[in-house]
């Protein structure tokens, strides 16, 4: 079922509600549509409520959050809890700044979140476990970070996807260990935005957001890998324009056949 | 003369000042670039009269609207008014939410627009025929939405320009029908608002709205055709970048050898 | 010693804090972080200060200013101030607007800035011997642009950086000229925005600010130029990604073999 999902997305189209930030939100939107589903960014607050009513899926990224959005975002995902529209948190930053990780932590305690996705850092700090982040950019975490991980999923009820050269995904019961992936992914800004907006649309086709949320980020690593190891890549330039065709060339054969998944 | 419109754009190089949205505005900006104007992107309740009057031309794109930016746009399009400088109104998503058609009636009812550019939905909405959008995408539209965009034309003295795959060019009497451009135009995000650069562009050096609309439509639609037909064209990625490329190249030439236009 | 200033900068990775504009910003956190450093972009007035601690480097762009924006440029210029971080101004558009021109000013007289990069007009207009401006394009200059650069760079001892076909960079005693870079890079929207943040990531790794400026010009126009000069240029969608390639690619080898500096 779980190897059908790409195909399901690209049936239903689900439109992808973006809160997000200005340095990625045009690679946000592309990834969105390369992979099959729709994008449409509104932050507002007069608006917020009435485009997630049309929604599959609300997307909060706090890359460049103010006071402004994260009330937006607050009102956004109410209104998408009402309607069981998947809430997705990119945290960015979190532990960077004061303001990052109490925005964060208010937007954990004022909407019911469905996935988390940061980097090792981010998760540590969130979990209450300490950790480092220099910029948006994990420096030290956890010691163990797949317990912070699923610390955090049980005292939120929540999927927490940590991005790295291996990721975890875990709803606090299961966990899976997700190889695909390629350093030329961090030669970019943005990829883990991006992953979040993929995190997003399949969440916005499957209920059962552990799977989906697995399902993204292995397709998501595989396009990386694919990209990678085209002759065109001479650097991140060219490597960008490649991982977008990836990503909309993927099928659920490639997925199949290429996923590195531990559970 | 029409078939040397690019020429002339290309010599005055006119500035289009841009009130825009922030999913697309770097796109806008590389597209005017291309085609051969100059842009400038400029929203501060502050600098936006000052600014406009240097320009040749207005864009006001609502596509991540907030109340102050709408001020921002009715400001600089009441000082466009004043120095007779031309006002494209791109109305991204009217329909989707109440504040998107409040807003975009607002701006109609209190600048005089040159060209209102729209998909088919939100042309039906703004012409109070009805119609449907999912986000920013079409989902239903008038029975005729030639009518209507004849209608909304007619009820505001303006161009209407209504992009499709066969987009409808109006200003109430005379009526255009382009046939050029590529289903790979949907899969990248933007191209509407890029398309409404072009459009300022091209109204920035010509008088007759009407026409420097039909031009604009012909020259986006046939460079999207051009890029579309590229051997290096894997996906969304390599067909955004060769797009680019194409605009940049168009000729006055290319443009009269390929257009596809029905009066 | 100076050769080497790649190497350096890409072994430290300096974290660079942006406070820009909405149209460049994606542009300048990637070649941030194809020349070797760390973009990071944070504008509340919340966290301003505390993101700027932790950074070796702050970039102040007014290209779509607010006043909101500017005050939070000021309060994180004065914390870089007491940190002894170094703050790079780029005035965009200065002379466009009188907004664009005071707040310039305004930054210029609160904050200690350690280098100002702009193109001629804006440098020209700053050092107060006029000088017109379109947009955001150079139109007329002082007669004597070095001299205008060195006055201003003496009269707020601070390094002025002016871009054109042969760039100036002068601390008001040294005077440095460059002769690197191609007509391509102004067909794409950006470069001025990007050269800054390269500025900002040298004067992270170098306290000689001047010669971390040239060493910057140097480098960003001979991407430039080898860019250019790829068989893989068709316009300017193809010569973006290339750049982007050359940035990363870069060598101190490089720099050394094809830098055209007159001192």
């Amino acid at each position: 079922m779980k190897k059908e999902l790409l195909k399901v997305l690209r049936e239903k189209k689900p439109l992808v509600h973006h809160i997000t930030n200005i340095v990625t939100v045009n690679d946000c939107a592309n990834i969105t549509l390369a992979i099959g589903a729709l994008p449409v960014m509104a932050h507002a607050l007069e608006e917020v409520e009435e485009m997630v009513s049309a929604a599959d899926a609300l997307v909060l990224n706090i890359g460049t959050l103010t006071n402004e959005q994260v009330e937006a975002m607050i009102k956004a995902g109410k209104a998408a809890n009402r309607l069981k529209v998947p809430v997705i948190l990119d945290p960015v930053g979190a532990g960077a700044t004061k303001f990052r990780t109490q925005s964060s932590k208010k937007i954990l305690e004022e909407v019911k979140i469905s996935v988390i996705k940061g980097n090792s850092a981010e998760i540590s700090i969130l979990a209450g476990k300490g950790g480092k982040i220099r910029g948006v950019e994990s420096q030290s975490v956890a010691d163990d970070i797949s317990e912070a991980a699923k610390d955090l999923a049980n005292a939120y009820n929540v999927v927490v996807a940590v991005s790295g050269v291996t990721d975890i995904i875990t709803d606090g019961k299961r966990i899976a260990y997700v190889k695909n992936g390629h350093p030329m992914m961090g030669t970019i800004t943005g990829t883990g935005c991006m992953l979040t907006s993929v995190v997003a649309s399949f969440c916005g086709v499957c209920e059962d957001y552990f799977a989906a949320t697995v399902e993204a980020f292995v397709a998501f690593g595989i396009a990386g890998e694919r990209a990678a190891q085209s002759s065109n890549v001479k650097g991140p330039g060219s490597f960008k324009v490649i991982f977008f065709d990836e990503i909309y060339n993927l099928t659920p054969e490639i997925i199949e056949k290429d996923k590195k998944i531990i559970l």
